[in-house]
């Protein structure tokens, strides 16, 4: 096993910091790592917002979730999917750019997701640990005023980076499920029935399925936060719209 | 600097293999070290088509805007975004679950892509080189029926992987545009007429702007490829539309 799969294998979510700042010329790896990444086109369809200003670190923290270790990270990043500044380009040069549409909102989607890896694996390889923030899609009106963020920049994902405490650093990873309900070959096959339960049987212990799995949903699906993680990404898709003019 | 960043730096899109097989044990390595990936939740909200038939391979090569070297990849991944399996599973566990939305949508895709950057940076960790096919967007209808996705299980993005011939080996890494362009400290600022040529002012060589970027926004933006990829997208996101029932 080399030494990058070892680091793809045990890294994991970090989530309590040791006071310690990541040095500039680190945070400088870190992001140069995200503007090598594969990217279509090699066009780099995203900006990274880099918050250093602890209001709203702390505004963050409260936006996504009332999670507090965001506000403590030392780095905290906000991936946004970014067409507009290509389609701003292309009127600059007089290209007459069609209406952007959905095909280039999800290809820039992974080109910022790309760019967002790149950043976890490159931090791991300097010994900080981080955490992906899903939540910075919640609070679409308060996320998109306070980041100042223009109609078709989405904010798709956040990362927050700081060197781990000894408690994480030893701290188990979760299991992952077998690579079976993971991979088909040629083509899908839906799970039925007990093979569905193999998504989720390397957590369940000595619980039940039946209450590990309602206790679950409650949590993370029928859950408040994740219904205002649909009302606002619903807001950031409608934006895309091609009725809605840009 | 060490060993991962140096192969983030050096890692470049590879279009053109020798004929050698991956090793089915390094092919396993570079699934697991998807399934190893950040995961919302520890959900794994997506499923990976391991794509092995020729057959198959030979369709994609077309419906993917017409690139015959996806056909000469020795693996072939598509990756696609999967909250529906999570669905029928809190269906099974009795949860009334309530119905997908676009949070769901963008959360998951955003774990798709992630799982789907680990495994190139696995890849190239063994000397195998790989590209993103961002083109698995267009032709909705023929992608879904080869593939048998069903509705919500979106092809978000695609992979070829294959040991690179020597030319790719010494070809130059397209250079990146300056961190200015990308990162935003505290919130988004718009990058306005000249600024907004520094995007590009590292690919335009001896070429003037105005031609340059008007060549290139033919080929890449006013072009059918994205057209169709941004028809076939928008199908794709329509899927996910509340009033359309599961």
């Amino acid at each position: 096993m080399n030494e990058i799969i070892r680091q793809i294998k045990n890294r994991k979510s970090v989530r309590q910091y040791i006071e310690k700042d990541i040095p500039e010329e680190i945070t400088n790896e870190i992001l140069k790592a995200a503007i090598e990444a594969p990217s279509a086109g090699n066009q780099q369809l995203y900006s990274i917002i880099k918050v250093t200003d602890q209001k709203i670190k702390d505004e963050l923290a409260i936006l996504c979730d009332n999670q507090p270790f965001i506000a403590k990270a030392s780095l905290v990043l906000v991936f946004c999917s970014d067409y507009k500044k290509w389609y701003d380009l292309y009127e600059y040069g007089n290209c007459q750019p069609r209406e952007l549409g959905f095909g280039d909102m999800l290809l820039s989607i992974s080109d910022t997701v790309i760019a967002a890896q790149n950043t976890v694996v490159a931090a791991e390889s300097f010994g900080i640990g981080s955490c992906y923030i899903g939540d910075i899609l919640e609070n679409y009106e308060k996320v998109k005023a306070l980041l100042k963020l223009p109609k078709n920049v989405l904010p798709i994902t956040m990362a927050v980076y700081g060197y781990p405490t000894e408690n994480q650093k030893v701290r188990n990873k979760p299991k992952r499920p077998s690579i079976k309900t993971i991979v088909h070959e040629n083509n899908y096959k839906e799970l039925k029935d007990e093979e569905l339960v193999d998504l989720v049987r390397h957590n369940i212990g000595n619980n039940t399925f039946e209450n590990w799995i309602g206790k679950f949903c409650k949590r993370k699906y029928n859950s408040k936060f994740s219904e205002e993680m649909n009302r606002s990404s619903e807001k950031y898709i409608n934006e895309f719209k091609k009725d809605d003019g840009f």
